[in-house]
């Protein structure tokens, strides 16, 4: 038993030390490694193969609204990333420059993209000239870069997998309607697949993407009270597209100008995965995106049949497209539910010679640790339904942690004792100026506006800060 | 009609200029544009669904033989580059370098990868420890970057999309099965999905990949007879695992070195699929890999009826799993039949009033354009047929090219009077030498080996170029 204890007592508990918690789990899951590259990650086979079953769930969902792929390059000129003023203001900061190629001094410097805007600009620049080229739904998954100077594996991390849509438009309103879609598509999915209840809204101008006109946004809690921005959409009217000068004859032969959005995922929803249901066993999945859902553990496997019974159910499984592996290591049973359960996988099967002679296994949930005796029989049929309930207690669990943990408060006072007795969210009022944000921020030690959502409150008639006329109700949150 | 001659006329005749037809087709059937980075491409949405299907049909083969997919980093440090000397020697003169990051000169030099090599040997020197942690089987689907001088789209570019695979074993033995096992995943893939006959075989050491013991490969033969090598796969044996100090523990507890491999398919094989079955009229996809199968073109579509019948039709076809879509654009039928022959959609689907009063409708083969007529109600049965014969078809008038342009020579006069006469490859024996490979290139013009095939042959008793005794039959010819 000694294994057991060593492989459990690996990790921080939760809530004695966040931060440290969080590493452990990434760490003894085997998510992801460290490089000599700092803020450069490997993503190991558990963390990947996550990423995979997001972008699979993720990109049926984008070809359903008429999303086409694409893939664009790596490098952006220098001066193509400065055509657009508020795009290279936010950007430059935090490139990579490439300035020699092969053995040769390059004449002008190449950046690693942040992001891709200015390429497609440049792609649909030359060759979009009629309506009849519009609109244009591109996606594209891939890695982009940006030098940051604090990293933590998935959370901030200098390269990074995600995906970026980029799509044009003939008006603003159809660019609008693209932009709320993506949204809805993210919020979608994060609810269904991930079981991580959602704030959707739309930033405040100063958290606004660069050079966009309106971004919105899908805020999630984590288990620290923090918020984590989990996927963005971005309308930016025309402002790119006069920057790079994307005309198009309308269909009365004039010359128009495209509106433009953008929308982006990335592998910062694996911390969010992790943040928003594990525990101090690990990693907890929900069942729709676990790469494997449920691990077949054989009890005194060295006693005749077991291995091949255990054997038995697994092809069931598999020919019933449930999500199956088998543990038949020299480890003991214990240590193996320790690793299942480090690992996050939904349900454990349990099988012994004991089990065979009743003709039942034991199904052990992760989520509850709920023990559920089934007959061998029945497993295939009773499995999707145990999936559906865990997917569907693990999102109650988490709408009830999120709803717990926000309050409101009409006055500074009120705001900051809030912050500082409890973690989470605060709803205020709120005028509209940047000064005040700044103030409340530095006032509560760090709370930002999350966004405004898009079901406001009226909680009191003027700006938590100045008193003066308020315009909106904020979420305000410390975020990662 | 002036539509349709202009839309046809786009593209050069095949036999008149090979090079301007593959320029044309790439370009007419908007696979990929180029942008202001020489060689770095944008993959269109046409060119990115077939690297779409092509990820997705090996992934599963990969997967199957127990490959586990991962992401290692974009940026090598100089360090890690160097420490494999046949590797760096290989690579230094390509590889694009970051010297700077946000705003400060970066102390070490980062080359974007050509390749992952040393990032995989660096995290496996690392983490591996017991043979309980062997093999590692691990694939990356990513982009690299290798600064070439001169490029073509899919053929040779700056930075192209590909999957590396890279593995270790315990012994040397599990190791090269690996390398054959992968070779033989590539092989079934390009023959059954592409259509596409390959000569498969052992890469000179002149020809092997930089710090390889042993370099296999596929090579398909272009239409202009020149041979694209298609996919390699590399044994490594020790080299690399003692260049990083990747060592275990075996069974009796002595430290031991692992044996690697790696191996690799890219976008290269897009070039391939254009310039072995495309024509004067375009691009020809097999209908495997193809990611529009089947276009519904419906004729006097303003009749009543008619676009409804259409859409019945694409409705059930959809349901039947087929890749299926529909043009109702305004242009002539003429032009959008030209425009689906350019593309390469494997067959048409042409359904006017008549038709329907018939209740048949007329298939048209891309391959062969041959007109089938089918009951309205027999479509989705006889679909799934037709695109088997085509793929049969096309794979079948691509091994008959193949087997008419292998001649074999047993002098070198014969053999530069074959290269001289006629397009293909040319069998000879070989001494091993390199420098009789090198002679032999020098007076073909350009006729390296490209493999030493699984199936040897006996020619001759001695070397085509110094007459001294013969190793090896060799497969000679020009190549992209």
């Amino acid at each position: 038993m000694s294994n057991d204890k060593k492989f459990i007592q690996a990790i921080t508990a939760r809530d004695e030390n966040f931060a440290q918690w969080y590493t452990d789990v990434v760490k003894e899951a085997k998510l992801c490694d460290y490089t000599s590259v700092k803020g450069c990650l490997i993503y190991e086979p558990n963390g990947y193969a996550i990423w995979e079953n997001i972008q699979n769930n993720l990109d049926k969902r984008f070809k359903a609204t008429g999303v086409q792929n694409v893939y664009l390059p790596l490098l952006i000129p220098e001066s193509l990333l400065q055509k657009e003023a508020d795009h290279i203001e936010g950007f430059a900061p935090e490139v990579a420059w490439v300035t020699r190629g092969g053995l040769e001094r390059l004449e002008e410097k190449l950046c690693i993209r942040p992001t891709s805007e200015v390429l497609f600009c440049d792609h649909w620049a030359k060759t979009v000239k009629s309506y009849r080229d519009l609109p244009k739904i591109y996606n594209q998954w891939n890695s982009v870069l940006r030098w940051e100077k604090t990293t933590r594996p998935f959370l901030r991390s200098r390269e990074f997998l995600w995906q970026e849509g980029h799509t044009i438009h003939a008006t603003a309103e159809e660019a609008k309607e693209r932009t709320l879609m993506m949204l809805e598509v993210y919020r979608d999915f994060v609810v269904s697949d991930l079981a991580i209840p959602l704030i959707c809204g739309r930033k405040t101008d100063s958290e606004k993407f660069a050079g966009a006109k309106e971004t919105y946004t899908i805020e999630a809690m984590m288990h620290d009270g923090k918020a984590l921005q989990s996927g963005t959409s971005h309308f930016f009217g025309n402002g790119f597209a006069d920057a790079f000068d994307i005309k198009y004859l309308n269909k009365n032969n004039e010359l128009s100008s495209v509106h433009e959005t953008s929308w982006g995922l990335s592998t910062r929803i694996i911390g969010a995965l992790i943040m928003v249901h594990g525990d101090d066993s690990g990693l907890v999945l929900p069942p729709r995106i676990a790469p494997t859902q449920v691990r077949v553990i054989p009890i005194a496997q060295h006693k005749e049949g077991v291995i091949e019974k255990a054997q038995e159910i697994v092809n069931t499984l598999l020919q019933a497209n449930i999500r199956v592996d088998m543990d038949t290591s020299d480890k003991t049973p214990g240590w193996k539910f320790s690793e299942q359960e480090m690992l996050g996988i939904p349900a454990r099967i349990e099988i012994g010679p004991k089990d065979i002679e009743n003709n039942t296994v034991v199904i052990v949930r992760r989520d509850t640790r709920e023990k559920i005796t089934v007959a061998i029989d029945a497993i295939q049929t009773e499995l999707p339904k145990i999936f559906e309930e865990i997917q569907a207690n693990m999102y109650n669990k988490a709408e009830k942690f999120l709803n717990e943990h926000i309050d409101s408060a009409t006055t500074l006072e009120e705001m900051i004792t809030k912050f500082t007795n409890k973690r989470g969210f605060i709803k205020a009022m709120w005028c509209g100026s940047e000064k005040c944000e700044d103030e409340i921020k530095y006032e509560t030690g760090g709370a930002g506006s999350r966004c405004i959502p898009f079901e406001e409150e009226h909680l009191s008639d003027t700006c938590i800060y100045c008193g003066k006329p308020a315009k909106h109700m904020v979420i305000w949150g410390k975020s990662y």
